[in-house]
């Protein structure tokens, strides 16, 4: 029987290629999308084509309005979302993009997602090498959680054991292009920009997309998707 | 300068119990409610009363719908409500009534809200005497937490440190109503039954209403809210 395992899907490049590494180990996957009123809603319609172009078993969206507590540039709309930064500089900071305590929410959302299915694998798409700065990135933080949800839970209790799969953890962005590809995943569907067009073009600009655009340079392929002033990068 | 402090606040007698003491310690209070599409919608009617009495900075409810899950007698309107169990077999096991991952959530989304506020207590009223067999109701779950949410934050990283306060934790029902009560607790706002009548009166048979009359008979006084069948127990 397959193991099952909920997996993060964002609709971004990341989780994505979460999915298909998850996928290609054979898992049961239980996709979770977090609507957390995040301002580049055009994910949520990533996410939707990704789950459905990637074998899932099922794919549940959950509405949690994360800017009833505001304090990220993603879901406060009286913030802006930092544009330009040189490629070089991002990380070595916590941006004005990172959410209070996001991972720790959606991880935790996952296992009660997960306890609900008796899945024993929560998957997500975070990255220690071009991570942004963002403190929920980090393997310690991913162990102590792990921890957390083995005592927290029913299942914890009865002996099972969660574990969090981060596939990405010390891949670089065109390490990550080139494993997806080699796994067959269409990169023309995901979305990453924080702050795409009404039409769904992505900014260019913002870190997400700095990252990304430097991620396909060096993996040596060409985005898929449109940009802002001009069809392809 | 008062210490911040997220109190989770559901509206029943505990959470109740635990805004008093918090306030009595003199914490600046940041009160969050989770509308988790629990059936016992009154609760929320409850915590807005709480939370307007106790003086509290400001109060949040944040819609979380984790019916979408499934798997908990609270949230799952195709499973029942267990009632009218002996008194001495509740704690004994996990009841249907265990919402998966829950408290994991819910101080996840304190921790989130904390961090917005530069909160750096979170407060909760688990308890581990009459604990109802949740498994994320003990002790080492809520240090693992902490560790958690030290690791998983840009407050975290900065240096700040988040506890988890759980004053409830050791006591009984009893000593909790007493110790409420002498800090001026009027718990005739607050409403504990998993089972309300579409009123508002409280079933009087689920685990919860069980342990709350126990915890008023224990402690020798009368509980002012109303019961089907009878005005006051």
């Amino acid at each position: 029987m397959a193991v099952k395992a909920v997996v993060l899907l964002s609709g971004g490049l990341d989780s994505t290629t979460v999915c298909a590494i998850a996928r290609s180990e054979g898992r049961e996957i239980h996709a979770l999308t977090i609507d957390y009123n995040q301002r580049h809603r055009k994910e949520l319609d990533a996410a939707r084509r990704v789950a459905q172009s990637s074998g899932v078993q099922e794919h549940l969206i959950l509405s949690l309005d994360l800017s009833l507590f505001g304090g990220s540039s993603l879901t406060d709309m009286n913030m802006e979302v930092q544009k330009g930064k040189a490629l070089e500089t991002i990380g070595t900071s916590i941006p004005s993009s990172y959410v209070p305590a996001r991972n720790t929410v959606f991880l935790s959302l996952a296992l009660a997602y997960a306890e609900t299915r008796a899945a024993s694998e929560l998957w997500i798409g975070v990255n220690c090498v071009d991570y942004s700065g963002y403190p929920d990135c980090r393997p310690e933080f991913l162990k102590s959680f792990e921890e957390t949800a083995n005592l927290g839970t029913r299942a914890g209790i009865n002996g099972a054991r969660f574990s969090v799969r981060a596939p990405l953890l010390n891949l670089s962005k065109g390490e990550i292009i080139r494993k997806g590809l080699s796994l067959g995943v269409d990169y023309s569907q995901t979305l990453t920009c924080y702050s795409p067009t009404s039409e769904g073009l992505a900014c260019g600009q913002c870190e997400s997309c700095l990252l990304r655009l430097a991620g396909f340079r060096e993996a040596g392929i060409e985005d898929p998707i449109p940009y802002v002033n001009r069809s392809r990068r």
